[in-house]
């Protein structure tokens, strides 16, 4: 591990630098990327540009920024990279330029913290130089996903292996030529108690019996070419060895996975706010209707001032929810991390919604607006839905 | 056609035989038609299965009901025909059907009040046989449409021709390769009074100058094969008699097409929020979380009761805005009809993403409800944003 | 009294003679009565302008319109009655001038419905003349009362005699120095199945043992000299011959009490909000703020925009409860009952707190603005909470 | 001034001891303080154990805790005061106790600032020991007084002195029999700029032609004997010398005033929601309704977690304005101060109804819950209306 972990100052710094590099090459790129995943031939193939500008981040020292861990990350705390999550999610796939996007970097977490050696090497590895990519299947069609220990997917031994049978769906990111693994959470000990029947195993994609069903869409975005993909597991054999930590863990890994995944989540949830809230600026500046500006119209500048008031307020919960985690660790922050699943995402979809009425037909067209309202929609419901959250949180308090 | 008009025993026998006709014909229908209008090979052509529903309809007596003339149509009311609008809105593309589908209704409607006889002959009869399309080419992408007087497509006199040349959005209908005839709404006295200065003309699809720019989609649906198009006036040339009524009368024109359409606007709206609403109670009652079916428990009850009360308040309201246009028509009713242009659109919105939230992951791919969605949210905006018609509204009141 | 029930016609020309009631009797006296109520000398003792009105009302044939009863009131509809209802609440303590005041309205159901001949010569008789006050006891402090089945109040039989002890509170009308009879309900079989338990007795008010602790208050509003009342019962003693209906029969008629009862409020609160809404109108026209009338601002005109949607919508699903009553009776229009219950005193505060925030400080002075709050804000606990009531709806509409 | 101003962890240390004395004797205190505020007989005089904690208070080192000026009060910066601020506000006559309650708390402010050493010495000085109160005169009953430039009471130079005439009201304070003090906002210059038109003099409050027409009160609560009243001046004299600052500094005055005293209202605001919501955690638990406890109830659930996340928002944006106010100033924070008054009352309404809509009834009557709703109420008006600092801050944000 690095001797220290960065100070203060330091973060400053590479937020300012991750700042500039926004400016310098992100959004200058957007039309083209935007081109290249809108066109049939291309969209389901990574983007040579995105490539590109990996290599650039690398070079600026931009890159796995969202690793706690100093030896394989930045070593920046949760609370130092929540604004540069809120950058990222400015633009929808930025995330992947710094290495930072999910679920790899939640799948990162898992092998750095509970992968053993060889498994680090196989797949950590290549995975922290952005050369593959991967996916962690949990959610299923069948059961309420809410409740993880109702996840069904059968993990049986046999012999030396385990042989999995089951379906997955809403699998971010399998999607990808380039994912080569899959964590899969699924029942080992169907008979043990509730929190302990499960495990995660280490799933190459191509493993015969793995197969994608198809790719899901939420309000007409499908996000390839991450995709959020169907899976079928028939009979899928894997080594023992690629087990993750212990039989019956998988239940604690899920949660400890969750944490950290929820800050960064919602801080890019702040992102895609704010910069729907400047787009709202902009036309309202300077579209006319009826003789004069909307910014002049008090529904208007309604919209405006309580988008603003909304984003300020779920942004600084959000980053006392990461002070909170680096503070004291999962359990601690639960409280907080269950509020910022609960407000983030209906901010969001409230401040992009006032955008694009702000935008009208217009709005519908947008080449931002509604494929951010599309993301923020599924975060009501990935990881939980509000409902749950909601339900847990009281419990906690009337406690 | 009939002699005279229906009388409200009528009625309420027609309401019958559409809810039979519903169950018998349309709801069985659904898989397929999906299946076809999602398969790019057949999506933007004319569905059969559709065709051969229209005969059954018209067989059945369930044909313009929407046409108050008993000349041409079923003679029924506003108010009569308004719960039929509700049933038809139960299935996105059901009105067709019936003949009873936007554009195609105003655009009738235009012509059997303000047509002449040639043109009615060439283009209105055709259309309620429902051998042809229409579309009715009225919003622009470079000004605010909301104002009807900034409507900007330049409609030159030229001898005995008139020359269109311009850009509209939004234009739906125009993609469905039955369209034949257009009716573009544009400025024809430049110096006139701003309400004087707008004339509508009717234009073949096939005229030269005419193109379909691309197809608008909203939250991923582009309404294959209707459409909502972009489309280009280059030089279109058209003989003088295409002029509907009288040069300087489009906007008057506009406004005595949007009263009736409205009402069957948010009556489609309202019988898509009571299908959203019984599928929200289907899931209640057989998806089980946390130990108990949804229905069990507090905050999916609160979202069914509330919708069920949300629902039921905003179609008294439609119903009762039919009734005051049928009374007296679209200046009397002016408030009524601005009161569910403002309320249907957020109500049905509302009910909508509270069925997908209780659908979990499985309510984003839901055959029914994001499309649903995203319909209802294109009519926060279409016919102009709520913010307009709120304001008028106030404006009316304070007088 | 009449022989046969009104027609539709006349219920209209009685509605016409209600609104010129109001506009030169109630209006004109609101001042006087504001003045006799506030003043400490004066407020608990019935107001002699209150009485002089109640002689021109019934001079004028506006008396006990309320009762669907043509032998001992107006045998007007619930849909008929409903508007008038709506009249009334625009002004906190007209209705009383009609004699069509909560609670005396619901007791006097009650009698003419299951009392016996003796009981209502000796008290629904005066009732209907207006000559004295009741009060209907059922609402208990340490339970919750919303479940009518907890009410606990003691009623024991001994001898030929019944012997009630416990408490009760928020019994409006209690305060009146008019009021000669309580209708009370409690155990009288604490044995029997939970829906058979309980009775109604009627108590006269000066019954030894029975006292009053203390008037309650909401929001700064005591509502003398009607009053909200604690009320102690200590061994009250009444002979049994005061049992109204059967023994065990109070859950029923409790049920059966409240349909109509919750119209009729309902519709006051329409009324109320309606007024709330019109003050606010003529405020944002007369008031000048930052060099415009508030009625040439966006924010002022959504609220007025808003507040009529709201308040048209309330009507209208009020105004249907009435009608599906009238047709199938309380168990018929159970859902629609319910719903007016959720949505008409969330509308009302809704609009009053509107007219409060536009008319500023100024508001929180007002007359009749703060105090229709109030009692608006009341009637979302009073006959249970908004939450038992949108339980039942759900449970209802998930059967 | 103190040679050095208090470091981070003495305002920890003075919090911890705050929390101690709110635990040890300002709860204790509250049903005899209510007591003595609700005795007609007693309640417009000063209550002798507040006085008495007064002494506690000053012996514990916790007095004059809001004023950043090290020499006179406690050298707090704002962000740390603010946590002190929220407890205060968990009691409605707390900050009294420790000589912290508005409006006492900015009129010493600007007699620390802009005073001259006779007008400190004379009332700056007694206020610091608490032994005189103050009122700011500031509000005008007949016009739109969130428009400063408005405020109209004419200030008219003659000889020697100033002669005041005109009328105020919402004058908190100036009901306590121990209020000396006036600063009067009025007109010396009506011909200047409109900003500079106005200037700020001390009243004595005996000073001949002063007079209290009335004490005003918002639902029910008139906060006696501290008082909010509407205050005459007839040919009002007072020396030349009784003018703060400079002639023509008033708007200037006022709006330096604001900001300190804004964050002060919305921390208190904070912890008056804050218990609104521990009492409604109580109720729930203890709450049995349909046989299980509230707290087990999802809409139930939904009001707790959602209330918890409204509260963690607002406290955290008010002490981010608290941060920027001590980084910056008035005009660097001026943004984050009009959210937080945009954001805390409304928040406070929301968590406050909700608390007393699970208490049921018993919420109506509750010692803490309705006088708690009612100021937070009228902060949506006092020192100008939401809609006016939405407005400004759109303004702002459009810039």
């Amino acid at each position: 591990m690095n001797p220290s972990s960065p100070k203060r100052h330091d973060a400053a710094e590479i937020q300012r630098r991750l700042v500039d590099f926004m400016r310098e090459y992100i959004y200058p790129a957007e039309a083209e990327i935007a081109a290249w995943q809108q066109d049939p031939a291309t969209r389901w193939l990574p983007c040579p540009r995105i490539e590109t500008l990996k290599g650039l981040a690398r070079d600026a020292g931009l890159w796995n920024l969202f690793l706690p861990d100093a030896e394989h990350g930045a070593g920046l705390s949760n609370r130092d990279y929540a604004p540069m999550a809120e950058q990222m999610g400015r633009v929808l796939w930025a995330s992947e330029v710094f290495n930072c996007n999910a679920p790899d970097t939640g799948n990162m977490e898992v092998l750095a913290h509970f992968g053993n050696e060889v498994q680090k090497a196989q797949w950590l590895a290549p995975l922290l130089r952005g050369e593959i990519r991967s996916a962690f299947a949990m959610t299923e069609p069948e059961v309420a996903s809410s409740d993880a220990t109702n996840i069904a997917l059968s993990i049986r031994a046999d012999g030396e292996d385990y042989v999995l049978n089951g379906r997955k769906w809403w699998i971010t990111g399998a999607g990808d030529p380039r994912c080569a693994i899959l964590i899969v959470m699924g029942v080992t000990n169907p008979d043990a108690d509730k929190h302990a029947r499960h495990s995660m195993v280490l799933v190459p994609m191509g493993t015969p019996g793995v197969s994608v069903v198809r790719a899901l869409e939420a309000f007409g975005f499908d996000d390839a070419p991450s995709g959020h993909m169907e899976l079928a597991f028939d009979n899928v054999r894997v080594p023992k060895a690629n087990l993750i930590g212990a039989e019956g863990s998988g239940f604690a890994l899920a949660q400890a996975r969750l944490g950290p995944g929820r800050i960064h989540h919602c801080m890019r949830l702040i992102g895609l706010a704010q910069r729907a809230q400047e787009l709202m600026i902009e036309r309202a500046k300077s579209r006319i209707a009826f003789g004069k500006p909307l910014g002049a119209q008090g529904m208007a500048q309604e919209m405006i001032a309580l988008s603003h008031c909304e984003i300020a307020q779920a942004r600084l919960l959000t980053l006392n929810a990461a002070a909170m985690l680096d503070a004291g660790g999962n359990k601690a922050a639960k409280h907080e991390i269950g509020m910022i699943k609960i407000v983030a995402p209906r901010m969001a979809l409230q401040v992009i919604d006032r955008s694009i009425q702000l935008f009208g037909a217009e709005g519908l067209q947008h080449p931002f607006l509604p494929h951010a309202w599309a993301g923020a929609r599924c975060l009501r419901l990935a990881d939980g839905p509000d409902e749950v959250h909601i339900a847990a949180l009281a419990r906690g308090l009337l406690k």
